[in-house]
């Protein structure tokens, strides 16, 4: 994977000032980058090390193109382009483009032209691959369950039985989708299965990551919204709804019927108590719980900050003295007033 | 799969109050269902939507059966009644009752009759599968595991060398049981492992999520109780004992040699530190950490509550105070009686 | 398995007081071993039990000798010779010693002697297997991967293209090696990816837990030092440098680019957000989030003290105020040196 500077120029759509001939093989950061390397400039924390990068060619915004020492590729918005570019270095290995003799196809599915089923497999009755579609190794997909076009499983994937994925996903290793909500009636003390007889429809361009959950609904579907984005070891519960692009980072938990908005971000290990709405645009912070529903965008947040465990330990101590303390400045306050 | 609402109330030993010939082809909420769909009301938040409902019939109990515009099905639990009714319209598809040709089943395991192993499934030396099992595609059990009767594993489950598991059990996709413990001792600043030679013993009626990790004990076994429900996504720590019939949502984290009582709920992310007993009937609500152990039924917690992330800020840093602001409380209270 | 206490001895370097030709066929602590069985003392709180176990002999240290009324194994330190002991009574089934031949190796792959692989395991192009190295069923070695010599991937086991891992590591089932960072650019509300370019460096001696992800890198690699210990659950982002010797418990999420030095510990459900450096000799208690670099050596915290949910709820509620308690008590010693 090679190309000229002046390929990449026009792949992304920007200037180059200076040899637009010179060869670049890769991407770097302007610290790690080497010969051969084009690297980008998108935080200005990292401003200074357009002087020392040994990068071949820098992505950078008009505003610092005068400061480059070599060749910069000029763009409005550095990041976005070195995403892009990203795509032209791409080692992920090609698939196939047909079906492994160890995997076990259904006689009764329907699978589409330039499918790719990799080693052992599996595509159960009645399910459906979209043209362009890989099946990593290992990969499960369940009874009448439906893959999109040029959707990517990874490698040891499972897809439960009636579960909708849409085109262009990428699902990561050892994610699950389709697992039976945890829904269960007490009687005497035990607890009786309520079979989860609804399915699970993931929309177009979403990312699943490693190892994360996707539960299918109690009697309707959980829903995962277009262009959304979920990072490994997230828990998805029966019945959430996920609006179009949003990203949670590694470790949330939803809990059951929760719908979130669009356009929102979680951070790592959030956890969204169930049967709430969070409205589009809601930002929360890492290990935040959510306990109501947020009906403003913006950002949210619970937790304590981090201190030494020795100062910490008095704070906590206190914390629980804290309504203690409350009435005793209220006790305080009324008798300096009297 | 329909019914007439007479096979349903017959099925639950239930009453109808109306037309008890219709037919019902599926289940859905109060507010969610169609013509041809059974709902129920077990929430008295939604009894408004009993005059609304689209549903043909309404599970309910006596009091709100006079409350119905249609025909009634009247039990004294209708959420009760609604889990049973499940049943009768599962959607899980019907195991093969047999073992696909591409299965590897060691010729010195016992596998029972009646049993389904999927494609690609492996059954190692000396494992014995129960009568009326199944085995999900891509799920290995290990040498000398048991699989109890009746229980299902999904696809992609494994399960260790020496686990046991009871009857009548589900097995959820990704599921690990048997991995080793986290036993390390140190020497000299590098960590020596501590074979983990004990096993996993699962009870019967029990229930494990998707991606849930149980270790198998140090010397002797980690122990799941019968009737446990483990939602996704949860961690048991070797050596931990969980009583029966105790429940814990996704992302659960137990730590090592830990007893948990019988008729627990762990709300999600809970975590419970090591060597901790807590008793029969302790309930723990959302991300609380529990760091010593329980001898009173009820609930506890820990964390904070959410605000928007610019008052949290305020608070966050006061807490940091909190011992310097309790100190200063008592001075004034001294300075004020002097 | 079962060797006379005096072999054992030999094997760990220690003193025999009493019968060395006793018979050990098992290891189990000192409340629960029974005749035959080999206990140790490492935790003085269980000092007495020496008294009243029915173990057939004791490790003990030097100091505790005289205590132990049975034959004594004597050492300086009983927890790493318990260790070390351990591995005479691993229960772990010894590999087969070859290549099953359901499983599919790529015949560009370099598999060395001796190597193990088990039933549908898959060995993908251009991958190296090192001597000794065992691959559990159904796991997955990507294209141009490496696994180490002596290093044992349990079954299910998922390793992405370009991941390198070392000498005598042990992976757990479900453990998913090389997946794509979380990394995306938006545009105009929705998230172009970033292909994650880079791999996943782990070195020699590492374990990791069942059902934990490591990320491999955006353009540089993921690295897992010498030696390091990840428990089950654990998420360890993108280009994320963990030190040598360093061990976190199960549940940790390791955000971006942070770089955990070594001999840390991280006990479970800790978060450490992006970017950030924590010094060696770093510890952090559960379930704390770390948001900021650890300059210093030490143990550090965040979160409060669990309490009964209704003492909590009025903590919490006060948690709100505190800010507005700070001022209060700062208004009120002005006024009073006033």
């Amino acid at each position: 994977m090679a190309y000229t500077l002046g390929e990449i120029a026009k792949f992304l759509g920007g200037q180059v000032n200076g040899d637009d001939s010179i060869t670049i093989s890769g991407l770097a950061t302007l610290a790690q980058a080497g010969p051969g390397q084009l690297s980008f400039l998108a935080n200005m924390a990292y401003k200074d090390q357009l002087q020392q990068t040994k990068a071949s060619a820098v992505i950078v915004h008009p505003k610092q193109a005068a400061d480059c020492v070599g060749p910069a590729l000029v763009l409005d918005n550095p990041y976005l382009a070195y995403a892009k570019a990203s795509q032209l270095f791409n080692t992920l290995p090609k698939a196939s483009g047909d079906i492994h003799p160890s995997a076990v196809v259904s006689p009764s599915a329907t699978v589409a032209d330039g499918v790719s089923i990799a080693v052992n497999a599996v595509i159960e009755d009645h399910a459906v691959i979209g043209s362009g579609a890989v099946i990593g190794a290992g990969s499960v997909v369940g009874v009448n369950a439906r893959v999109g076009k040029n959707t990517r499983l990874h490698h040891n994937v499972s897809v439960y039985h009636d579960v909708a994925i849409g085109d262009d996903c990428i699902i990561h290793s050892g994610a699950v989708i389709g697992s039976d909500g945890f829904g269960f009636a007490n009687e005497k003390g035990q607890w009786v299965k309520i079979c989860q007889i609804g399915g699970v429809t993931v929309g177009h361009g979403v990312e699943i990551g490693a190892n994360t959950t996707i539960d299918r609904g109690a009697m309707s579907d959980t829903v995962i919204g277009d262009g959304v984005k979920l990072d490994n070891q997230i828990q998805i519960a029966h019945n959430v709804e996920i609006g179009a692009h949003s990203a949670m980072a590694a470790g949330c938990m939803i809990a059951g019927s929760t719908k979130i908005g669009s356009c929102c971000t979680l951070a790592g290990g959030v956890g969204v108590a169930g049967h709430l709405q969070l409205v589009d645009g809601t930002h929360v912070t890492a290990m935040t719980l959510v306990t109501k529903s947020i009906t403003e965008p913006g950002s949210y947040s619970s937790g304590t900050a981090m201190s030494s465990t020795s100062e910490w330990r008095k704070s906590a101590a206190r914390f629980r003295q804290l309504d203690d303390m409350a009435k005793r400045i209220k006790l305080i306050e009324k008798s300096l007033k009297e």
